[in-house]
Parts: structure tokens; C-alpha cells; sequence
């Protein structure tokens, strides 16, 4: 189809659009000529906010998560407590974890989960560098951050294997329970089964 | 919330994504994700394509649809019938015309339906600059194109008042019956009036 839209301009504009996930043709093209109608300004900020977010972002040396800087924010921060290091999927869940307001410990980003199925291996993974930075020695305590798949659980799993050797490391994960706000009738049997062993004393539950 | 996303550059990017239809800050972000995790060249195609959509695109002097020069392809073009011209709403249209590959005329873009209650008037519409391509004389017949409903029908009944005095002039609307596929049985009564009102020669439809 030779200039379907009479503009090249558009064009190229929906076909770059079109390459986003969940965005087909026709949501490329409303988007295009949403932008079309707004101020000129507006489509151009948008654009460079992309180049720039492309183009200026890369990754932290120490735990992988995004960054502007050589390090990031939160491993160059001296507020954080340096001895904790909590171990997560993506750079999606730093922030979160993040978002909790409980965490001051610094993060190591693995860039996935072992998934034989699709193809990746725990060499692609983050996993030497996690090593690396517990034999480094100030870490005391690395925290299993996953989700609660068998991707997760391979992956803790295999971790925890690797970091068997560090006899003084507490190694822990997150804990798996009913979800606040559950109600115990639509909650799982499995979940049921293990809030139960991990009960925890009600009066721990006054410190927040 | 101060650095939410310990990046100003992605809290940017997310900001201006999350600008566009149908997209919140859940969606913006995911679409930011994506762009890191791609090459970088993808991400600046992007955000290069969205800029020069923005400023490269302007809107025809004659017809008023989207165009990269003072005139459009459509209305430049040697090859169209240019005593024809087809009135649409909007960009969107023309190019649904166009790709029906059953026009060989010119077009007027609107930029929009008369509609009281969305306190869009006949002078917020690019109706006076019609009248004034009809009041130069090539034009033979003008085709109403606008969407079959209570807007549209206001704004035909508008324009056909304009041109009534260009008695020479040939003011038509799109045939209006059972869309193609359809079946009697899912047709309201309405549409199905119209189509037994203005039934054609059977033997017609073998010229396409």
C-alpha cells in the first residue's frame, strides 16, 4: 500500500507507534492523530521524552535496576541500610517494593527468572554478580523476592544452592499467606495450608 | 512523590505516555519498560517519528486535510476529477474513502459535525470555506459524506441550505440501506425503510 495515509510523516509516525506492545494499527493510527490534534508542543515533548528516557537511562553496575547514573540512587544512597540485599525479577519490582515505604535495604535486579520453557537459563540471568557482591562480605542477610510460581521457586531455589557455601548468610523469602483484604472462602487451598504452618504471633501484628 | 521511579528521565516518559488516549500510568509505564528493554534505536525512531509527525504535518489550504505542503497529494493530484468534491468530518474519513478505491474526486474536511450540545456551531466548522470553493465554479456536484446520525443529518441539512442558491450545483448523500453482509432479520426498521424507499434497478448492481 503506496501512502495509504497521503503523508509519509504519518506513516512512519503509525508504524513506529504500531511496534508497542498491545498497540495494532488502528490504535496507532487514533493515537497519531490524537497527537495531530493536541498542541505541537505536546506531541514534541512526548517525543523527546522518549529519546531521552532511551537514550539516558542505563543500568546500575551494583544491583541492575535502571539508573542515570554509573550507580543508582539507591545503592549510592548512605541512608541505606548496606547489609540487606533484597533479590527481585525486574526493575518493576524495585519500584514495588519500593512503593511499600517498608524497605531500606539495597536490591539486586536478576533480569528474569529461570524458565527452562522459555528458553533461560540461570546464566542469563544476574545470579553470578549476586554471588559476587555477598562474597564481597558486608551482606549479612539476601532476600528471596520472587513470585510465587515454579519460575520462582526454581530460581530461589537455585540461589539458595549457590549461596550455600556463605554459612553466615540468612537467607530468606517473602512470606506466602492470604492477601489482605482476602476472605478466607476464596482463598486457595495451598495459600490456606501455608498461612497456617507460618502463623505468626498476633501480637506481632501491633508492630507494623 | 518525589522520584517515584528513581528516574526523572522514566518518570518523564511515563508522564507524557500516560498523556495519551486510553493510556494510564500503569499502561505509560509498561510502554516505558518495553522501550528499555528494546534496542535503542527503536526507542529513537519512536520518539523521532512522533516529533516529526508533529511538526511536519500541517493541514491542506484548499480541502483541509492533513498534508506535508501548502496543497494535498489528493487535491495536487492531475489525475482527480476536480469538479467533484466529497464533504467528510474529519482525516479519519478521507482516508476510509480513499481506501474504498471507488473515489476519483476532491474532498472537504469539516474538522468536525455541527452539535449544539457540544457547543460545536456551524462557524467552528470549516463550512464557509466550502461555499467559497463552490462559489468559484469548477465544482459540479458537492457529496454529502457525514455519519447517519442526528449531528450529521443537522449538518447536511446546514450545508444543503449554503448551497441552495447554487442552483447549478448537484448535492447528493450517501446511499443509506442494509450495510453489505447483513441480514434482514438484524436490520431495524428504520434503515430497512430507507433501503425499500430507495431500492435500485437489480441489473445495477452488476456495474461496480
Amino acid at each position: 500500500m503506496e501512502q495509504e495515509f497521503a503523508s509519509s510523516l504519518l506513516e512512519n509516525a503509525v508504524r513506529e507507534l504500531s511496534r508497542l506492545p498491545g498497540v495494532g494499527r488502528k490504535t496507532a493510527l487514533r493515537l497519531a492523530l490524537h497527537l495531530l490534534r493536541r498542541d505541537e508542543s505536546e506531541g514534541v515533548a512526548l517525543g523527546q521524552a522518549i529519546i531521552d528516557l532511551r537514550q539516558g537511562i542505563r543500568y546500575c553496575s551494583v544491583c541492575h535496576n535502571i539508573s542515570e547514573s554509573e550507580v543508582c540512587p539507591v545503592c549510592a544512597s548512605p541512608s541505606r541500610d548496606r547489609s540487606t540485599v533484597c533479590v527481585v525479577e525486574n526493575v518493576r519490582d524495585v519500584m514495588s517494593f519500593e512503593n511499600t515505604g517498608q524497605y531500606r535495604g539495597l536490591y539486586h535486579v536478576l533480569g528474569g527468572l529461570i524458565s527452562p520453557m522459555d528458553g533461560v537459563g540461570p546464566d542469563m540471568l544476574e545470579i553470578d554478580s549476586l554471588v559476587e557482591r555477598v562474597a564481597a562480605g558486608d551482606i549479612t542477610e539476601v532476600i528471596l523476592a520472587l513470585s510465587a510460581t515454579m519460575e520462582g521457586d526454581t530460581t530461589n531455589f537455585y540461589i539458595f544452592r549457590k549461596l550455600a557455601p556463605f554459612t553466615d548468610l540468612r537467607i530468606t523469602q517473602l512470606a506466602r499467606g492470604m492477601a489482605v483484604g482476602n476472605e478466607i472462602e476464596y482463598t486457595d487451598e495451598l495459600t490456606l495450608g501455608r498461612s497456617l504452618l507460618q502463623r505468626t504471633l498476633f501480637t506481632d501484628s501491633f508492630r507494623s
